[in-house]
């Protein structure tokens, strides 16, 4: 069997195309995927051709433009870190819902996991996908709205009993929020029946259902006024209509809610609705076995945009904290989302087989700048680097001796580092630990070449011990525990 | 601190542009990014236009065309679980060598990496890489050719002493090739400065240096008289100049012939050529010292295409078994080159500021194509998730118990399934671990609630143990230990 580790998050990308109408990246862009020769793998003409263009148009020794393309910046070792940590965790929440991955094209043509269950006629499947992704409209960078961005999402695809992957989904949420100790959160959950329920029973043609949606889905930023204002104004719902409405809508609760409307005279006649609560009470009862209704909001003012979805939806939103002031936690932004889209998968099949999908998306661009706001905020460092062991010399001369010593750890799968200097200074490189967060250095001097050791720092207690050399991988492991 | 796991790989992507003469990816491809809607980031109206479009193109019931784009294909879960292995493998490397991670905009200008340094004024740095690209020319899907492939790179920027970080690089190679054990293998060395000082006492003008180094590179395809007739019939190359190229650039070996060539009356007169061997011999030494000699070649016929390599050069070459009837082993393909381009930030810096630097990279589509057909070639079946338990019942009406004892088992980070059905049969639940490989079940039934226990079946032995619920976790974590 192969020696390998574990999992190396997949990336994936989306070009320009011209089917939204948003121009192909122009401007004299030129790709160029590759900081060196491909060897053994592709065009080397290529890269040599770009390095004369390089050069070239940098002209009578102007130097070209020292820019990144609109809409994109570098990410520098700092955040390169904190977001593959933020991945990994993510990813590992994934896994341990036992998910495997697959990697569709960036270049494709419509709903990718759609597309990919009905062209390989597959019913049944749970997924994820972590991934790179571009955007083509306008960027707008100062509200954090670049071209490319990650995405993580997680699907379940098949034929099930009722409500339990949804109620997985929810859990994975709740997972991950947890985990990454962003604060406190709730997830709102609602469920598209029993939306078009209370809009049949407020005597909505069912032509105006997703329109009404949409301005329902405000309720989360402007106030019931408001949303009433838009309803009876832009939408054209008769004013008693949208009263009606607006007594269902601002509802939210737990289970007591939902027997509260079970009962309700009206929606309880109408067989959407009655079948969505009847779903939303099972998920409750799952949700409880899982413990964790306490961060769950019956809400029936989330709609959610999209009209694809089907049955349950859900939005997961971080809570500023209480304080006295404060009657109600506030919310301050939408971190994860998702819900079940029944019909999509059949919309790709030649014979329309539908196969019924649930799955969430994880915002993990907001909660990419949530952690680097507050890493800033504190003022810690990140470290760019795993680099366990620094393998100084305190003389001159031992350039040799540092490289056996280096080479042995490698081998045995520490990660070390020196520098790459014939005779640095002790001081100097001491001090490269302390800036890189090196925890210790081995110090191979010319006593401890004789004595058969090597002196092992602790750079932050400053103590040393010698340690004879064959045990000095079981040492520093020992001292590198969790 | 943040509650985060280790590496995910960070993904990138390069866009179409008219630059390289080829075409923007047309013929109605829409770029959609998501399979769900975006929540909290991104543009709701995006799918929502999608969808509908999808919809809508179906026409008079006719589904939309299901297949992936030009040059593009799925990576079904077997692919991505192997691809991320591997990665995972290189990218473990990489950071035991003490590497941080940047990523660059796929929608870039040019070269990324010495634009980052040039950009930043960074004139020291040591990093890696590992990202998915895109490839603009004619995809070749027959020959493995496609537009999204993954590519890793690893760098070292700075002014040090010599071939201390060019060491590191060939140390890297010989660590991954070692580690993936794809078979034998070679690294080639050679020194730009070697080969230039060979056509100079060779009598070629400056000015074929470039043309002539192309078709020394063809050495290790063709057979030297078809390369000496290339030299003298296209290259213009006086029959004596390229019989006397062809005296050193067939010669291979060790130290032994960096001293013999040190030795050589013309070669050792020319500056160039001097210099080159010198640190030819350095770097012979530091390799002695890491004790990998044995798999390094000095190869006077490296080449490698690209000008803009000022120093060392390498390649490495998997070979075939030796047998009975081949004297000398085969090269079957190069899966690793780099070398040392120092002039190449300074082209990007307006004043010229050189940055030296080293780097390799990892020719990862090759060699995922050979795990790949070893793995066919071995039957061997590849996991596809990294379940360790499936919750499973013997009777029915036990969902409650099975919701509560998976969500006990992924609150404390066990990998988890269950079947998404209420009732399903012991033995279809335990025919799903022996199908995807789940290493044992956990299975909970009257009795076993009654007691207050587990019942732990090893899938493999179909060996049962009753485990005291509380001790279920700590059982479960023992077994699994690698």
């Amino acid at each position: 069997m192969l020696r390998l580790g574990p999992l190396a998050a997949a990336g994936r990308l989306l070009p320009a195309g011209p089917r939204l109408g948003l121009p192909c990246p122009s401007g004299g862009w030129v790709s160029l995927s590759r900081s060196r020769p491909p060897g053994p793998v592709g065009d080397r003409g290529l890269l040599a051709r770009q390095v004369r263009a390089a050069a070239g148009s940098a002209g009578g020794g102007r130097s070209p433009a020292l820019k990144t393309p609109k809409g994109t910046r570098d990410h520098p070792p700092a955040h390169v870190a904190l977001r593959d940590r933020l991945l990994a965790a993510v990813v590992t929440c994934f896994k341990r819902h036992g998910a495997a991955a697959i990697d569709t094209p960036v270049l494709e043509l419509r709903v990718p996991f759609a597309r990919y269950l009905a062209m390989n006629k597959i019913t049944n499947m749970k997924r994820y996908h972590v991934a790179k992704v571009y955007r083509r409209d306008n960027p707008a960078t100062t509200r954090g709205r670049y071209r490319e961005f990650y995405q993580c999402d997680f699907d379940i695809a098949g034929q099930f009993d009722p409500m339990i992957p949804d109620a997985e989904c929810l859990k994975i949420v709740h997972e991950i929020l947890s985990d990454l100790q962003l604060g406190d959160f709730i997830i709102k959950v609602n469920d598209r029946r029993i939306l078009n329920g209370v809009f049949a029973v407020c005597g909505i043609p069912e032509s105006k259902f997703i329109t009404t949606c949409s301005t329902v889905d405000k309720l989360d930023k402007m106030p019931w006024e408001e949303v009433r204002s838009e309803m009876v104004g832009e939408k054209g719902l008769s004013p008693e209509a949208a009263d009606h409405i607006g007594e269902y809508v601002q509802l939210h609760g737990g289970l007591d809610l939902i027997e509260q409307l079970l009962q309700d005279p009206k929606l309880s006649q109408n067989k959407l609705a009655k079948e969505g609560l009847g779903d939303m009470k099972l998920l409750f009862e799952y949700l409880t076995l899982f413990g964790i209704t306490g961060k769950i909001s019956f809400d029936l003012s989330l709609a959610r945009g999209l009209d694809y979805y089907t049955g349950v939806i859900f939005e997961a939103v971080l809570l500023q904290p209480e304080n006295d002031h404060v009657e109600e936690p506030v919310s301050v932004g939408s971190v994860a989302g998702g819900g079940r889209y029944d019909g999509l998968v059949g919309m790709f099949d030649p014979k329309g087989r539908k196969v019924p999908c649930v799955g969430v998306s994880i915002g993990i661009e907001r909660i990419f700048s949530i952690l680097e706001q507050r890493l800033k905020a504190s003022g810690e460092k990140v470290r760019t680097t795993e680099t366990q062991v620094l393998v100084t010399t305190p003389q001159k001369h031992l350039l040799a001796a540092r490289l056996k010593l280096i080479s042995e750890l490698w081998d045995a799968g520490i990660k070390a580092e020196m520098l790459y200097k014939k005779d640095p200074k002790l001081l100097k490189q001491l001090q490269y630990c302390e800036d890189t967060g090196i925890p210790l250095a081995a110090i191979i001097g010319e006593q401890e070449l004789t004595d058969g050791v090597v002196k092992l720092r602790d750079v932050a207690t400053r103590e040393e011990v010698d340690i004879p050399r064959e045990k000095l991988v079981d040492e520093i492991r020992r001292r590198l525990e969790p």
